[in-house]
């Protein structure tokens, strides 16, 4: 007896070592949690209280922190402040709201960058982009590596027990807004990147195609990333191919470095995840694999598109949704998060419209429906002054007036409550609807491949994509965007749209997956 | 009776001292006055006598010399030739032609550009404009300062008291173009700017909001000129606003600075002004108040607007004379001329329409009654080479043959002269008319902070002011485009259209406004 | 009897020497004949056989060989391997194929920008073009031409004498994709140029008209290149006209050294020629007349137009074709082929459409009617990898299968076994035909001045001149695109549009043409 109480005890202790942190942060019964983008660093620090008492009493369940701060927490190099941070996450405690913590790695304090130009990237035209804004350190510097090595581990040993941190967010939104860093650094571990590839010169050659035009290399050092400002006309398509591949390595590998050390310092309750903008150079999800889960960022109504109808550039359109939905629940973890959905009208769009009513509340339950675990709308306040002066929170101006946005959030909160209650763990999708699961196979590097090398100026990747996408949602069919990593033989159907990067292996795969029964579209 | 008579006497002579030079060179009872550019420098000097001659004779009553002409004056360093202009000056007053005399600054010799390349202005990209065009030096570059210092000393002091030069014209349209300076005289001196702005760095951050991003400066010496090319995304608003207001100080500096100069060696009888593209970066006409007044240059046709009706391309749209009309004659000495005017087609335009018969005329006209004292028309002659070949003038490419435009101001010229015969100097705008006098609140630093942080791309800040002057000028309202400057209580009513950039002063003084019962629109 | 035997023997052997290498090429029985493009550095050695024979057996007369091949022949500094390149020929030779063969110019080996990054062309904004595509070594180089001359000679002496080489193709389109090259090569060469041209830098002021704006020079060693980087407005346009002319006559200089060069190790029975862009800066062919004759390459449909009719983008413009034939016949030698003619879709266009059934046949009758000698299409094999990996062929990718396009080759070539039958040696223009000869002058000089110093943004040189030329053809009336450089007198039409740049020579010629009844529009 004693013996099986124990046999018990061990198995209730593997139960409870088995639950992830993901899902004691966010557990299935509790359905879905709503999180809020906290600056303490932009406002008197008088207010903080005020304002983290009214997140909680909205329903918000956990707030965001500092991935921006870096110059808040080491001031001067060597000297360390996180008082300020302790106390935020404090107050957020003691209103019952559990903290993200991030890396601020995006933001590079003065200090660094003028001491040590080298660790910025640079443009084509040979410009080295400047501090002033964010995103301008390299990836490819180990100088700037080691400045956060030191910084993370500093804050993981900080907040890596404090109860009231969930989890971790590394960097935020990283891909340099799409500028291709042509630092010598860059340059110099491209070198590297492709030794380790191709082994040898004539092998690169051979899969480049340098035979045409002269191009031959004698020897990796004469390799440059390819630039259109370094050639007459566009640059080798092969070479491009590579220069993505090799980008997206280096932000996959600068978030995978600050993953493994973040999990040096910090509990097996905390979670790692980072935010990403989805179907975005350089971001490629797939190599993105030592956090606990991905999360995506994304913004509906900028004036981007016009959506569907005449108010459908209030509303977005559902595929911006849906399809990051169904990609990154496919993603290391297999489950995810919405880490910035906006609140009211940003300020940085091609016009700046104010979402319809109903509209934010819509896309919440968009993501609840489509597996995500939680929505962390960006952002709490509306900001006085900086670059997101006009850019709507759930808060107007005065810190104390909720905005329209903010409303639907104290509206999805109690209705939550609502739902929570007919929560019934043994409910699973029905299964007809199940057995119509499709996958999509959608990899970076095909689309790598497609945008550069399209054969008109008519052809778009994603809307073509997307047009398979939205026919499958309208025949009410759950889809898998799936990359070739996964093993795509238990679907019945398979969509494979405009693939124009094959191998010998997925020419394999797929003639296999078509032998066994199933449906290659 | 000998004292009365004394008394008397110095009364007249009190009057005549009290008499403006501006007004001497403008008589009132002379009600208007019509001028032209004539460039000595590019005709042969064979033709300089019968051009001036045949200039006087169509009416023109003064000629304007030499904004371009520092490599004749000073063809090697330190070696002078004043002699041509000499000639030059001496054949106008032959002919009963002023002078208006100008400083060459925007248009420095080869030999200084080449000597000391330091003085040239460089773009966001790092590029060094060079010699070869014109507004190629830094208005931050003490050097060229001082050489601007000795060849304005030196002109001031040979015509700062000949009969036939009424006055002087500082630089040319100064505006570079509109091209930001990012030399490093300019980053230091935006640097300078900056600490005598804000005392401390501290205040420097708190206006610009660096607490978000981390975009803390610890030190003014970190601080640069913001650039599109030097961050990934766009710059940092505030900066880019103090970017805006550095600019334009450094434009008023360097003409304000130059009106100090001039008033050292001229006469009493002679005026000081500069000619201004109205709002355009990085101008601020309010800032430059060591002239006696402004002038403003315009070129209605020019492709860049359809104008109204079938037609309206050929014409111009009103408000580009009318609003500038009512804006420049709210500056440094209430009056204003206006210094460039199209006689014919222009040579740069998007394309470039001959201007419907007639429209000159109508242009001049609107000088005329917009209060101008003056048109001096760009230009006398069309060149049979350079830069403007394709840009007509009152006298065809053979040097006697009038254009179109320069018919027309034969016609003025005479049409004048009638009108001078009804000229009653106790005429005084209809009370009526008057007593409808409407502010209309414009202020270059809202502008800028308008046109960066723009919601939609459908913004465009000047058509939507011009909405309401227009409308107002609709109603034959007289309108003052007038400054935060300006004392505005004495207004009935006052316009402020999309005004983004307010301070606590202003919200004070508008509600001190409309509490007297002034109308704030 | 002996002595006429001998007399008529000799009268033979003139008859023999007096052919032309170019007709001995292309004999006037023959008609017209086809090539192909063909890269044996692309393919593995084991299928030059089989395409060789496969491009003989479609009726293919020969083949073009090397232009982009340096790397292959010179490896290394100083290492050559033409072996390769030898045994192609004799594969050709052996299936009855004649070799055009090329100077591999446009593409310097790796090595050689490597170890002399001055040869490489610079832009305007500073950047240098790097090694990694082509026509990125500067024709300024002295360097750069150094090497040209020993590659060159080697090839010469290698293939100057071997019976299958019919001719020469010098570079390959040069023309530097348009780019500027404002390297410090081009700088010194551009004042060199100047110099010669001027004599003295007052002659240069007075033809600039340099006295407007200051822009007067004291020395040539102050000028630059025009360049709309370096100034804030547009350049000088006198500058710019003679940039151009400078380019141009780089460019000719090149080829022209190259056709020098050849000359002194080839034999009579080789001809020399190479292939421009019609029509595209800074190519003058006019300037280009070291060799036997010119050639053009001709892409019809790229998307760059949408030709006459809903299918009209899949045909491309007559005057593309016809404009082309009549130019290029007038220039040296006074005979042309084309080198270049697409089989198919091309890789690289705004969009790339199929060409429609029948066009490239009907693109090839329309050459031959133009009075060309041949068309070399581009290209034999679709490739499998490299910038032109979806740019179809005569072949498809798998090597044997013929594109719909080279079935039409197919079907020309034994077309053109038909029409031989029908030849008559005697047979000319009808007279009623060749009466109606009407000339249109078009120089690239005034093209260049027009096209620099455009009126309006609505005016496109070369639309406006194909205008007339359309006019013209649509009376059936042969036209002759001649330069300044020919004698006009001849012509009973002679038209001139769109003439801008106008010097008092080309007024007298033309009074004296009119004088004498001819008819000038």
């Amino acid at each position: 007896m004693k013996k099986s109480l124990l046999v018990l005890a061990l198995l209730f202790s593997l139960a409870t070592f088995s639950q992830s942190p993901v899902d004691k942060s966010f557990p299935p019964e509790e359905l879905f949690a709503l999180g809020s983008y906290y600056y303490p660093e932009q406002w008197d620090s008088s207010q903080w209280e005020r304002d983290l008492k009214k997140m909680s009493e909205m329903g918000i369940k956990f707030t965001h922190f500092a991935e921006f701060a870096w110059a808040m927490m080491e001031p001067e190099e060597g000297k360390y402040d996180f008082e300020w941070l302790d106390r935020a996450v404090s107050l957020a405690e003691k209103y019952g709201l559990k903290v993200i913590m991030c890396t601020p790695t995006p933001t590079p304090p003065t200090w660094l960058s003028k001491k040590y130009p080298d660790i910025l990237i640079q443009r084509d035209n040979g410009v080295a982009i400047q501090h002033g804004r964010r995103q301008h350190a390299s990836w490819s510097s180990d100088r700037y590596r080691r400045y956060v090595e030191n910084i993370v581990s500093r804050l993981a040993m900080r907040y890596g027990n404090h109860p009231a941190v969930i989890g971790w967010q590394i960097d935020n939104e990283p891909g340099h807004y799409g500028v291709v860093d042509y630092s010598e650094n860059a340059q110099l571990k491209f070198r590297v990147w492709l030794q380790k590839k191709y082994g040898t010169i004539d092998k690169l050659n051979d899969t480049w195609g340098t035979s045409f035009w002269s191009e031959t290399y004698q020897d990796f050092d004469q390799v440059r990333l390819p630039s259109q400002q370094e050639v007459p006309d566009k640059p080798n398509p092969h070479a491009m191919l590579d220069l993505n591949r090799f980008m997206a390595d280096e932000l996959a590998g600068f978030v995978n470095m600050q993953a493994d050390i973040l999990r040096q310092h910090i509990n097996k309750d905390q979670w790692i995840t980072t935010n990403l903008i989805p179907v975005f150079n350089p971001v490629d999800p797939v190599r993105i694999d030592h956090t606990d889960f991905l999360t995506y960022t994304r913004y509906l109504v900028t004036g981007h598109n016009q959506g569907i109808g005449s108010q459908g550039f209030r509303m977005g359109i559902p595929e911006d949704l849906g399809f990051s939905n169904d990609q990154f629940r496919n993603r290391v973890g297999k489950t995810f998060g919405v880490m910035e959905l906006q609140p009211g009208q940003v300020n940085w769009g091609v016009y700046n419209p104010q979402p319809l009513p109903g509209a934010v509340r819509m896309w919440v339950y968009h993501v609840f429906a489509g597996g995500g675990k939680f929505v962390c709308n960006y952002r709490f306040r509306q900001p006085l002054k900086g670059s997101e002066q006009y850019h709507y929170g759930m808060i107007m101006t005065d810190g104390v007036t909720l905005s329209p946005g903010g409303e639907e959030y104290v509206c999805i909160a109690q209705e939550m409550k609502k739902l929570r209650a007919a929560y019934d763990k043994k409910n699973r999708m029905p299964k007809q609807l199940a057995s119509r699961r499709i996958g999509l196979l959608f990899d970076m590097n095909n689309y790598w491949e497609m945008e550069f090398q399209r054969q008109t100026d008519q052809w778009w990747t994603m809307p073509h994509i997307h047009k398979y996408y939205n026919l499958l949602k309208s025949f009410a069919a759950p889809v898998d965007v799936i990359s070739e990593k996964e093993d795509f033989s238990g679907y019945p159907f398979l969509i494979a749209p405009a693939y124009q990067l094959l191998d010998n292996n997925l020419v394999e795969r797929w003639t296999e997956y078509v032998k066994n029964g199933g449906h290659l579209i």
